[in-house]
């Protein structure tokens, strides 16, 4: 049967180079506002031991520093790894210039329009790849992870921030400008002109960050994610409604996503996501009973499979998956 | 350069069929809440002259009269032709059921579970295809109106209600079950339970519906978009916050999306959309303003090419555009 509006799935496996060379392994590089990483990454999906190094960055840093830990800890990698790879993947914290290879991560002002591509050129004859690193995730998680098999899923994290990566047609969404994928900047409320910080977005109602600081406002005493899921556990009211709070800010805006979207599953991970055991029942209940639509409730949240693997397994992927 | 994962343009024009022969001309209908709409569209995507009828449907009708309704407006339009058409385009109100080929348009729950796909095979030997209405309109606009030339942009329409389509890689995003697009059931701001409809939602915000009935609570003694279009022209206070609230919440909304999707453009139609000659630029201006990312206030708003032509075009391009 025809079928001309098509979307066609895709299997990763080994990539051909253009001189008919087959490209075995991939320097994946993971820019984050407090660190750098690097590693080699083979075919299947995995990070070869001895490869992995981490490097500062940071706010403070000069843009010298910044570009410096980069470029070593990539070398660092390559040397560990001894042989040539075959190609650079990249995830950045965002927005990236997927059109000029730059990264100007919000959290690292210094480093706007730092042009990585360019820079990372010189560890490969191979392609060199920048995506965002949500983007990275959800095609780690496609690739060798929770989303396996899926055709329109996503991948996302509740951390510090939240943030994303969406797979439709079995194919990563980069966006226009690479940026697709930033749903902790959705925004679920009414803004609030006065409000400190931006707690009509997702990421501003239910980010770690958020969360802690929500608690802390109705009176809580602790200061960390660690201590809410204690308190959590203990049952202690406020502890129990901000966690509460923030899965079902993530549960609601899940459901929206998927009224549009019409995804199948979504992969969270992330340090907030395991603040306590049913967190991402709390985030399947909100996202279920939100749903207008008898499709939108088909939606299944699972826990991310690779998790703090996943930025530098998708970096990978961006070279090594077809 | 090899770029591995990557996105592939499309362009419009003849699909071959399996055994060799061209399609030249596509039997398109549109299954809307009030009527059913067939014709005959070529590989140009123009409505051939002649071929275009119309039937009614309605929540009252019952399943025989409505199915009758489809099939008869179908074989009018066919018989105008006179010749075979190549293929059979449909584009409905939703909810649909892809895989099965069946619709169940929420404003005509007594035609739930319609397998419509089936039952249009009679007229064709060659492909049927299935999609939402507001994805045929964006599928129409990519091919032949506001959205040509886009890799990554929605088509919607603001009416009675609000849906739309979506374009990501210029490919149509169909979703699991066929149903993304849905904007409409998008939830913007908190759930109040004992609201009468769904005004946390945008459609139960900001459609022509929603407006009216919202205006008519502030005090307004009108009952239709056209009055309301004319108060807003002459400066009624309660016309003029009524259609800047439509449009408030269509452009925050708008820049959810184009946050988390990274889409360059967004065209704009349905009767409402032309309630004030300013709404267009109303949305623009709340989508740039609510913007968190530089990349999201790149988005243009623009007016609907084909309109209502639109959902007819975007069928026939189902099985005609490749």
């Amino acid at each position: 049967m025809s079928f001309p509006v098509r979307w066609i799935g895709s299997r990763p496996g080994l990539t051909a180079l253009q001189d008919g060379a087959v490209m075995h392994e991939a320097l994946a590089i993971d820019i984050g506002g407090t660190k750098v990483e690097a590693a080699v990454v083979d075919a299947e999906g995995r990070i070869l031991p001895g490869t992995r190094f981490r490097g500062p960055t940071g706010a403070a840093a000069t843009r010298e520093e910044l570009v410096a830990s980069i470029l070593q800890t990539a070398e660092r990698s390559v040397a560990a790894h001894g042989g040539p790879v075959s190609g650079v993947g990249i995830g950045s914290a965002g927005p990236i210039g997927r059109a000029d290879g730059t990264v100007s991560p919000i959290n690292l002002p210094r480093l706007a329009d730092f042009p990585v591509v360019a820079e990372l050129r010189r560890f490969t004859s191979g392609p060199v790849e920048l995506r965002l690193d949500g983007t990275c995730i959800a095609l780690a998680e496609h690739w060798q992870g929770a989303l396996r098999g899926t055709e329109n899923s996503m991948g996302i994290v509740v951390s510090t921030g939240i943030g994303g990566g969406i797979i439709l047609g079995s194919r990563l969404v980069p966006g226009t400008s690479g940026n697709a994928g930033h749903l902790g900047q959705m925004q679920l409320r009414r803004r609030e002109p006065d409000a400190v910080g931006t707690p009509w977005t997702l990421e501003g109602i239910a980010s770690g960050t958020a969360t802690v600081a929500w608690a802390s406002a109705q009176g809580w005493t602790g200061t960390t994610g660690e201590q809410l899921g204690a308190d959590y556990a203990t049952g202690t009211e406020i502890a129990v409604r901000a966690v509460r709070r923030s899965a079902a800010a993530v549960g609601e805006a899940l459901c929206s996503i998927t009224t549009l979207l019409d995804l199948e599953r979504v992969a969270i991970g992330g340090g907030f996501s395991r603040v306590s055991p049913d967190y991402l029942d709390l985030v399947q209940e909100a996202a279920t009973s939100a749903a207008l639509h008898a499709y939108a409730r088909e939606l299944r949240v699972v826990p991310a499979g690779l998790d703090a693997d996943g930025p530098l397994i998708g970096a990978a992927a961006l070279v090594l998956a077809d």
